[in-house]
């Protein structure tokens, strides 16, 4: 179990509601369970849909509490009720309204609920080594399903196509899933930073981007590429190089104890040099693991201290309405000297 | 735009911020996204990511907010403090305490929240005629990807790789994903109602339970089945043959007027006739649509009297740890005088 620092926080209970947190804290990867931790053995609560998985997964001496009916929330104010422990901290960022108000109904009233947020979202920002070779296994397959599916795209085949054939190659190549939808948008559709992969066919003198993320042993991993069908025009060649250029600038940026927003700042000062800060729409990148997305994020007012151990992506882009979009991504792992860039895909501007 | 009523619920203006509600309301499909409905204009709210799909998608008269910085919650309670209105619903269920107390934070001291419940999600229980056909689709879709899938099943595939080829079928018949993780559990592994495939390779002497969905247009299905790699021994035969009969009689029970606890019942009885009552560890069936669960639940205790065009799944399942489990289920529309099953997939015992 990590530690807590229940003093610091006011409390003398904590209900981790939130199913990554959940994981991380206690092996359980059910879709239905909440963890109690108090001073004694530490309670996971689940249905007994999870009963015999429960059994198996959970690690360390966790205490496994099968609710039969109702919502987990009513089965732990039941057992918190038993108790001595009075101030129970719950993630605030994790519960919906209702579950707070279901946990209100039921606990005595001398039990005080006290919100708390990312607590253990802190502690999984800097990873364990058993994590970091879990995501050093996902960005691979991630990149290995990349190359296998790019021997698919040519004119001709649909947005659809690519992504039915690059998520089926990350499962051939390990993965138990894409750690997100997968983007495949070519040609002006590019423009649109997070589009749904559509039957539009590939054309000849379009830019395909792709952004990817495998799922392995519950850990992700993220990186966005564009390839182009024939030698793109010199306005289209010359986007792809400033955004390349941002990323490299804000790769060079990293080591512990810089800034996330001195990252994006990194990245933004290259675009803006280019005049394309203002097609730059999103944040430079975000931290990975068990979620797609987790902190910090690389943007402007982060003000989080990058760690060793820390993993984040990279990846500005410049999106030109009705003509097209580039973006570039790595996953990379945060040392105390600067960075190792995961991902060992290619960035060359490549022409199939 | 659908007529609520909010005289009833006590509010003059309704936050909606359940992604899938967002969409339902507004056709905007992007993860960023809240929809603030009053006597006026309704608002979309959503950031510069999403500036060029949300002028894509929208339905109706609908405004596009774009939030440059800063949670959408703060930006509503901006928009809303410059008007008449006074009383804010918002979604309990779809709102963390969190975004509740960044929306409280910002309001007038005058604005009083009023938490909701269920109010879209009991709109989009009973499916419009158009999304009948997406669901219809989707459905078909998933029981094709289940015939593509079913050639490569044989002993020494691993479970992975069955999951992998089912989730590969669904995109190329037109699914934009899965919709949700697809189980493949083989031998006494689908006792574990909710397993992820592994790297176990199919025994010849196993049975093989896969539970897919696919999403197309936004719209899900739900489909499980059992096959047998060999002739099974009488003993799982028996549990097979126990668990369709439950299942058939669950769906014989479904029609206009009556309880979804009384379709729960049809199931258990059924199974309690076998002794297989205390093996069935979870609920009979649930709507789907938007979402893989929606209202209502088809079990002990919910009331919800089923009205035509609603769809639900059928899946009753029995579980014998150390032997192995059955589910059976397919997704149905329900009529005035019964119900159509829209899943065309064979529930005879196949021995391929």
């Amino acid at each position: 179990m990590i530690l807590l620092n229940f003093e610091e926080l006011g409390i003398d209970a904590l209900l981790i509601s939130g199913l990554p947190n959940v994981r991380y804290v206690s092996g359980f990867t059910g879709s239905n369970g909440m963890v109690l931790v108090t001073a004694d053995r530490p309670i996971l609560f689940t249905d007994p849909r999870y009963q015999i998985q429960a059994k198996h997964e959970k690690i360390g001496d966790f205490r496994v509490h099968l609710v039969r009916s109702g919502p987990l929330s009513h089965a732990v104010a039941r057992v918190l009720a038993k108790t001595r422990y009075k101030k129970l901290g719950f993630e605030k960022g994790r519960l919906t309204y209702e579950q707070y108000l279901a946990l209100k109904e039921k606990l005595p009233l001398n039990v005080e609920l006290v919100p708390v947020g990312g607590v253990i979202e802190k502690v999984r920002m800097v990873k364990q080594p058993a994590e970091i070779e879990k995501i050093r296994r996902s960005v691979f397959t991630n990149s290995q399903a990349f190359e296998a599916a790019k021997k698919r795209i040519k004119p001709g085949v649909t947005e659809n196509d690519v992504a039915a054939e690059i998520d089926y190659q990350m499962r051939r190549h390990g993965a138990e899933k894409a750690a997100f939808e997968t983007i495949v948008a070519s040609g002006e559709r590019s423009a649109l930073p997070h589009a749904h992969p559509t039957r539009k066919p590939l054309a000849k003198d379009e830019l395909v981007l792709m952004d990817m993320g495998s799922c392995q042993n519950g850990y992700t991993s993220d990186m966005t590429r564009v390839l182009f069908l024939e030698k793109p025009k010199p306005r289209i060649a010359s986007l792809y190089r400033a955004v390349l250029e941002a990323q490299l600038a804000a790769i060079d940026s990293v080591r512990e104890g810089v800034t996330a927003e001195r990252v994006d700042r990194a990245a933004r000062i290259v675009l803006a040099a280019h005049k394309l800060d203002k097609q730059f729409l999103h944040s430079t990148g975000h931290g990975l693991g068990l979620e797609i997305h987790e902190s910090p994020r690389l943007g402007k007012k982060d003000k989080t201290v990058l760690v060793e151990g820390m993993v984040i992506t990279i990846e500005p882009g410049a999106y030109l309405e009705g003509v097209g979009g580039v973006r570039i991504e790595d996953t990379i792992l945060v040392t105390k000297t600067g960075c190792e860039v995961l991902t060992p895909t290619s960035k060359e501007l490549t022409v199939l």
